[in-house]
């Protein structure tokens, strides 16, 4: 095994901060349930409410519109799961999404397609941007929900959030965004964005797995996935998630204070991993738009390396990179975020995802740069002469 | 502020035992996504794996019948929503439940109910026992689920889940159980008990919050309640809560292994509670089975004084009781439990949970048998000059 570990895989999940770690050490002694009347009750309670306000400062939003989660796959299967009981009773049953969306997205859509609503998938251009001509021609007063995510988890690019709840909203539609990817990397501002629905993920932000949030507008109706007890105003039952609530609200707070020194190191991290990769290995593609991107997120395809053979070469010598979404492992089919912008599954094949974050040195990506391109060079000429 | 805290409110929530706290503050480094490819999935995937071996073996279950959830309202609700969509294909559409579940079952059995499928919410007798005859009665082959919980949170009441089980398998129907407050406080065996489904949580078992499982048998029918990623085979998406779940292992182990020191404990501490209460306090009565009940818990009604008011006069002295579910706390509403074995209104908003734990001493038992008359007779005394 490699002495040295270099993490690049931060877009799958990410090491708790420090400050995040230290709190969560202290915290370990929280544990009366907060719906309890009793002073350790109480004392569970006071602490969730800050965590609340700081996760919604870090969008924008008032304390009162943030529903806590399991996660994002919850926020984003709490959204569909109203729309479905909504759309039952509502005039309205078409929705819009597009065909980047993360699983969670994608699947809650092809549920109610299944269930025999008219559900749109929007595709994208070949830099990843919204095809704002097809989402406008699938618009209509028949259309419940417009749900776009806000940053794409492959390829890192931003969707034009406000531009796209302008529009809707002159058609009716609720408007729901993923930013799971979004938050900490780039501003999210619910206000600024005009959406009624905005998902968030703590384990994406330096803090714990298993705790996540929805943004809800007010008056935006929304029902419970899960059903049970008083919880979040009945919304969503479930004993509180003491740990991991007070440490997304510790890390939310983090993300929002540190956002601009954020985007300067990691801007200047990707600049110096996309700069050495062009210079030093030929015939490679950069995926995705070149401006609207997320400052950690780098997608390369290296045609005639095979993505996953990469993955575990690089694995060997301590990097640890991903082909794509770590919620898509496993499976044999190319990504579809790739098949939407028209590389083509045999470059789908072909390509790595590099995530960035707060813990990559220039000396990490230094070291990529010295063990990448020995790895795709006896690839590529392996798979020349398998004729692979 | 009490110097002296006695935490008497164990079914609402238990603190972390140490070992577990020990090993979630080393487990806090277990950051890669176990979606993950790389060494640090890899990692990651391994130990929850063998968290799932020691959640399993508390119920006598295989590993691979195992699902994570984000607790006891989630397993409890993904049943339910299975059935919802299963329903819908099947030509069965009756449901069987009690009137005392926890109130995430009394909830999915309504929102089932309010789509237009028939539930039976069976009662229970006086000790709070599930009426036989009524359950007989309601049995059909019309039935797709039988749900009845295996220990009432509010009165510590088992129920002869395996007799129940026989008796729906007889019918054809599923079989659920949720077994919430019933692990880790008497045995549970999926196999004895003959269930399809059965529920756990982690934070009832001296383990963190925001972790569940669900049990299902093999063939059982069990579909998302979230979609989204291929984890878990399809049934449950969602990024893996690696410190959850490592902390639900060790919880789980070391509820097995302690099981007998429990009980005998336990057993001990609730006689000597309800032995002090009898003789110290005129007037009381114990609600529920004497002897088919957990080992502690012991709900008390005192006549003449109002349910909160003892609360929150004990919460002064420093101990923590509840007047019955955490989750349906700040409710106007009497206890539906109480209510359901016939204790009548009054009674019920005068009534007590004492549930104890593994931190609980004789001591700790002998301050409440000291603060609890006086107060109990001051508020006997208000209320017959109010005369409320």
């Amino acid at each position: 095994m490699a002495n040295r570990r270099v993490y690049l895989d931060y877009n799958a999940t990410t090491p708790l901060s420090n400050e995040v770690k230290s709190q969560m050490i202290a915290d370990l002694e929280i544990y009366g349930n907060a719906s309890s009347m009793h002073e350790d009750g109480r004392n569970a309670r006071v602490r969730i409410e800050e965590a609340r306000h700081n996760v919604a400062a870090l969008i924008g939003a008032n304390a009162n519109n943030i529903v806590w989660t399991s996660g994002g796959s919850e926020s984003n299967n709490t959204v569909f799961a109203s729309m479905r009981e909504l759309a039952a009773k509502d005039g309205r049953n078409e929705f819009i999404t597009t065909t980047i969306e993360h699983p969670c997205v994608l699947n809650s859509a092809a549920h109610l397609k299944s269930l025999g609503y008219k559900v749109h998938f929007i595709g994208v251009d070949s830099n990843g941007k919204l095809d704002m001509d097809a989402f406008k021609a699938a618009l209509s007063e028949r259309v419940l929900l417009v749900s776009v995510m806000m940053a794409n988890n492959e390829l890192g690019v931003i969707e034009d959030i406000a531009e796209i709840s302008k529009l809707a909203k002159n058609a009716g539609a609720l408007v729901h965004s993923d930013a799971v990817q979004a938050a900490g990397k780039i501003q999210v501002d619910v206000n600024k964005l005009g959406v009624d629905y905005l998902t968030l993920s703590c384990h994406k932000i330096y803090g714990p797995k298993g705790v996540g949030a929805l943004y809800h507008k007010n008056k935006a109706p929304l029902l419970p996935l899960i059903h049970g007890g008083h919880q979040e105003d009945g919304i969503r039952a479930g004993t509180y998630n003491n740990l991991g609530i007070l440490g997304f609200g510790k890390a939310a707070e983090l993300a929002l204070k540190g956002l601009e020194e954020y985007q300067t190191k990691l801007r200047a991290l990707r600049q110096r991993l996309c700069d050495g990769i062009t210079s030093k290995i030929p015939n490679i593609k950069i995926n995705g738009h070149t401006k609207d991107v997320l400052p950690n997120t780098l997608n390369v395809s290296f045609p005639g390396a095979e993505g996953e053979a990469i993955l575990l070469s690089l694995d060997l010598e301590g990097i640890a990179v991903s082909t794509g979404s770590a919620c898509a492992s496993g499976s044999l089919d190319p990504s579809h975020v790739l098949m939407a912008i028209g590389v083509g599954p045999e470059l789908a094949h072909s390509s790595i995802r590099f995530s960035m974050g707060l813990g990559t040195t220039e000396l990490d990506i230094d070291y990529v740069l010295e063990k990448l391109p020995p790895i795709i060079a006896r690839l590529r000429a392996m798979s020349s002469v398998t004729g692979k």
